[in-house]
């Protein structure tokens, strides 16, 4: 079950060895979306922290600059979301071959329209020539009360916002089709994968939410991580995954199984987490009335696995988890 | 005097249009070395982000990766103590060929080395796949005042600590030489470029001084860009000019201009700052008790320009500004 990348097992050891694991003095480091510092009056800071490079992350000729910056900005204002924080301050740092002007407004433009959607402002970065394009992206936000992976407890719902498997589907078509031909064909899922929107309102479940994170490598990985941190299990229930009718479309026309992508396609940048049973509802209802549709979709179990109950009431293990662009290609 | 180079203008193309520069609501954004926003009590926490990238910042064949993590942090922790702030959290996102633990190991020993010593605890980052090596480091501190380049009022003292020109000459030895040959010929100048110790007891001033600002870009541009935030210009002395001993040999051996070289070389991350001249005395004092060298080199002078009274008094304009790795070499 907690089968891990190459990728993954090296950030391991990185922060075995040399960075703040957990929490000390207040100050929670790494192993959730964001980490944790004292903020003024009673809040607290979240940090969060990501790098994204051409044809690792992405090709330049699959995603304009405006996209290019709208993603950069939403990816890392999921990671404040997944922990119920609401997001201040961003510092960009951009490398490229010097100077773009056009590409880099193009940039920018996309950035900031995701940023000031989300209230929140540039106050620093760094711009610089390299040879490929480079982005980093550290986004400060404010949280009244984070809410951690490891605070899942058996019986408890399990609840995901969002409607999952667009957006993998999406860089299947941009990879099957190139850009053009995906767009025509399936618009939607396009857009979902390369202006994907993240879940702001999750700060409204900070004291409902038991445990939280945001879903960037799919369901089925990252709901592991959630149970690994809790020292739980869970079990999803197929027929109470939900599809949209775009990613029924394509898997229609193209042979292919919609929950198994939903579950297992990342990038989607909704948001997984867990409530008492009984407060699932209101949960629901805080999300939907922000425009967000939120599913219970399982609960957390004792025992430390996770799978799903597929529609015959059959055990089915979750499929392996979702490649990024880079690995898809390598 | 406000000559500036491609890159900056380019920077305040975007500064202007995209992010917060200067202050509003008690947050100050970009114009300084670090950002400034609410921290918890009465303190402040200042933030600093640099991307460093092979090939524009640094050549693999000339610093080892222990030292590239030792100036990656230090870089950054210097913005810091140019706010006369103290450092307490980093986010590290490392891109490189992947995964290379040996040099990745290296690259983080380095780092470490530099945080540890400044107590500075890593809290986050990111680990990516890209084909030249890319860093990018956050780095939030903690100030009870945070100093601006824009305090400085005329008639207070032109402070420097540090002894400058060591770090541009050792990159112009490891240029003209290679690695082996400089560092057998000048080992205090290249060990001044690939690991340069920030001026970290800067706080200790934070009630003294008016105006602050780490020396990255060289005293000439840096003075100038502080003097410019301030509105007003200043006057340096060349023989008040510190010039270390190794400093003096290698201008000795290869023909060169020590002075030209301390006013205009960069990357020592020593420190610019004012104060009234009265408290030149106090502040040279306590930088001293701590191991620093603090030397009053001119004043701020009412008319917006800077220049240098030489040796027989007379003004000369000061020289041009420094170009670092990746300007040099194109």
């Amino acid at each position: 079950m907690n089968m891990k990348s190459k990728e993954e097992a090296f950030i391991d050891f990185i922060a075995e060895k040399y960075a703040l694991k957990g929490s000390r003095d207040g100050i929670f480091g790494i192993g959730d979306d964001c980490a944790v510092i004292p903020g003024p009056g009673k809040e607290q800071y979240v940090i969060t922290c990501d790098m994204l490079c051409e044809d690792t992350h992405f090709a330049k000729a699959m995603i304009s600059p405006f996209e290019l910056g709208w993603k950069s900005a939403a990816v890392n204002i999921s990671d404040i979301a997944g922990m119920a924080g609401k997001p201040l301050y961003a510092f960009v740092s951009l490398g490229m071959p010097y100077p773009d002007t056009e590409y880099c407004d193009g940039f920018y433009r996309g950035l900031c329209s995701c940023l000031d959607k989300n209230d929140t402002l540039i106050c620093g970065g760094d711009t610089v020539k390299s040879e490929k394009i480079v982005i980093n992206l550290t986004v400060v936000g404010k949280a009244g009360r984070p809410v951690y992976r490891s605070g899942a407890r058996p019986g408890d719902a399990v609840m995901l916002c969002g409607t999952p498997g667009a957006s993998a589907a999406g860089l299947e078509a941009l990879l099957a089709m190139g850009r053009e031909r995906a767009e025509a064909a399936y618009p939607l899922l396009v857009r979902r994968h390369l202006m994907p929107e993240p879940v702001m309102c999750s700060f409204l479940l900070k004291d409902l939410a038991g445990a939280m994170m945001d879903v960037s490598d799919g369901i089925s990985k990252d709901l592991a991580a959630l149970c690994l941190a809790s020292g739980a299990g869970a079990c999803i229930k197929e027929d109470s995954i939900p599809v949209c009718d775009a990613l029924k479309e394509y898997c229609s026309a193209e042979g292919k199984d919609p929950v198994a992508l939903a579950v297992s396609g990342g990038e989607d940048y909704g948001l997984l987490f867990t409530c008492r049973p009984e407060n699932s509802g209101i949960c629901a209802g805080l999300m939907k009335e922000n425009g967000v549709l939120c599913t219970k979709i399982g609960e957390i179990t004792r025992k430390e696995e996770v799978y799903m109950l597929d529609k015959t009431g059959c055990r089915r293990p979750l499929p392996a988890g979702w490649q990024h662009f880079g690995d898809a290609r390598s």
